[in-house]
């Protein structure tokens, strides 16, 4: 007999991120991507993982100017190569980036959620028609298979209206959606469950700031297992320092630039694609190899680290103001699973206000101590806990069509 | 004999603000206002103390279309009406607005100095030529008399690097200035200094958060006498909530706003004159008059008030990472001097990170207590401390001209 499986489905703008999720091991068995579709240089790799009778595979193949609906048709080809997708496939889950006000949790879609999807694109211009683009190439492939669509943003709906509205005219919330919604809801949440796990407490009566920082980055206030509050706004643009983005600026800044002869345009990819840590060590967005520039004497480095810690740490500060009885600080995501220094860094700030870390622990990113690298005596916990978003969405997916 | 006297001038771009300081008696014996400048609406008026056989005299008069010049000169004229300004005058001091990169204390004004206000124009393109037109104007009259210029973000100079510069391309700070810079300075070092009077401690020992909270805001987190952060930024719109300004959005609402039909000096205008507690509230940008609504039962007042106290707590706490030696927390200002309520609300956000306040001591706007309106258990003081920025210009002017 088949073991079932779920497809996870991230479709962005000009790529296809897949992976495949085995219900019975509760394990992902497969996983691959298609990038730089419709270009001359598209790509498509995936890796199958043994099964019975299979080997691993892999597969890296360049597959020019193929579009999203070539590029499905590879990864499902690929998938079936190992794993009978027709007898096992029993859901697939959709990461969606906007739900707007309109989904605080994750949902099956049907044609009223694909039209709700379909109002939010304003908001996300670039990746609700791409999220959306998924859903109908599967639903054409499996018109009979329950589809699940899980955002990024869903999570982020239980914060208090103090934490959600910007101080601008009333009417530029209610006519045009302009508010805080925050996103990584999806890291968020898995590390909120995944914490509560490690404390053994009920989620509900787990509090946590949980720091994500991946190439994109952002800090949650979860209280009780419930986001309320958190640094990304109406955009992925606001808030911490990230690979390429700038996070907070003076809003006066963009009618300067534009003033010298700065296109909108050209200030938005500035803000979201050339500045952060890029933008300030004027060397790299990679946090790996801006630490070792740093090392070695790199001025440009040194600053970027230097802010984008601080600002962290002013930001971790700022959101202990939403939770008096906090549990544990976490950090998550390629930077904060990694880079003792960052931690290290971003904790020496906290130190004063309760947050006590243990240098050895933090060295060895908590392997040997389930994740806590605080001191005994600090009084507030600091934990790493590894994020997995793509479990997160299968788990819903699975939930969601068992009941 | 006639007392020394200082004349203190704050020009802006349709108004000339003035007072008279009287250095011997160490207090303020005039002050008086020209508005609307060059408008149908022009109107002048002052008020002049009582001075030996002169009674005190108010005058109000419309000088419809009347300019800068002949705004001063009808100042002139008022105040010589009780002091002898040819006898007396010794000096005047100038508000300046932005001193960038430039200027990091009070000088007196020359050529050079001139020159380098005029570079900094750019940076505050409504205020500093109306300054320089203030500077002019008193330099005809009075050519022999020495001029100083106070400038608002002077202060914030010892701010370090990773306080003042955000995460965008290096060149858009080395080239086009686009740093944090901040304001309020005058206000801030005069808090500074009163606070470590209170505290009968050295300046230099003395450590506090500053909350200037007028129709402008900003918080400063000061660490031994200087500055190190503040919320304000490149311009006065960063930060916190104000009266008519937005403070802090995410940078993505601006091209978001112009993707739906808003221009670049519409958005401008609407985050710097139509947003903030006006905004939020649909109603008033005056705190005194949403707090009576909001007791009333007005959903927006109450909307704005609270966002206005949260964000302060939130920034507040964010500025006690750079204090581990805090002595306390000062609210100034006209919203900071008078509104229990305000300070109230923003306590309770700020309780369980050790700022405890006394209700009755708050109530009574500190009156019987010399401004200390915390419990004796609370680990920070909080305090609540008149600002003064014409006496701090009075005073760097005295100290300018007699070195």
């Amino acid at each position: 007999m088949t073991n079932a499986t779920l497809l996870i489905v991230n479709c962005g703008s000009s790529s296809l991120k897949f992976a495949l999720f085995d219900t019975t091991k509760g394990e992902f068995v497969a996983d691959g991507i298609a990038q730089a579709l419709g270009s001359k240089s598209a790509n498509f790799s995936s890796n199958n993982a043994a099964l019975d009778g299979h080997a691993e595979t892999k597969q890296n193949v360049d597959i020019p100017h193929a579009d999203h609906a070539q590029a499905l048709s590879l990864c499902l080809k690929s998938l079936n190569e190992t794993f009978d997708l027709e007898q096992s496939l029993v859901g697939v889950g959709h990461r969606v980036v906007h739900g707007g006000e309109s989904f605080n949790s994750s949902i099956v879609i049907n044609a009223n959620v694909r039209k709700e999807i379909e109002k939010c694109s304003p908001l996300a211009p670039l990746h609700n028609p791409a999220n959306l683009l998924g859903i109908t190439l599967l639903e054409k492939r499996y018109p009979h298979l329950p589809q699940v669509a899980v955002f990024d943003t869903a999570y982020h709906q239980t914060m208090p209206q103090q934490a959600y509205r910007y101080a601008i005219p009333e009417k530029l919330y209610t006519e045009l959606g302009v508010r805080r919604y925050g996103f990584h809801g999806t890291s968020h949440r898995y590390v909120a469950m995944a914490t509560a796990n490690s404390l053994a407490k009920p989620q509900t009566e787990t509090s946590l700031i949980c720091a994500h920082l991946g190439n994109g980055a952002s800090v949650c206030a979860i209280a009780n297992g419930e986001s309320i509050d958190t640094s990304m706004g109406m955009t992925p643009l606001e808030g911490l320092v990230m690979g390429t983005r700038s996070g907070d600026i003076d809003p006066g800044v963009l009618p300067y630039l534009n003033n010298h002869g700065y296109s909108i345009d050209r200030i938005d990819k500035t803000l979201n694609k050339e500045s952060g840590l890029l933008g300030l060590s004027n060397e790299s967005n990679d946090m790996r190899t801006l630490t070792k520039l740093a090392e070695n004497g790199h001025e440009g480095a040194r600053l970027a680290i230097d802010v984008f810690c601080f600002r962290l740490a002013k930001y971790i500060a700022a959101m202990l103001v939403s939770i008096p009885n906090l549990d544990a600080l976490v950090f998550t995501g390629g930077i904060g699973e990694n880079s003792a220094h960052v931690r290290r860094q971003t904790s020496s700030h906290l130190k004063h206000l309760g947050f006590d870390l243990d240098t050895n622990a933090n060295l060895e990113n908590g392997d040997a101590t389930q994740g806590v690298i605080n001191t005994p005596s600090s009084r507030y916990k600091i934990m790493i806990i590894a994020t997995d978003e793509e479990r997160m969405i299968a788990q819903d997916t699975l939930n969601l069509i068992t009941n």
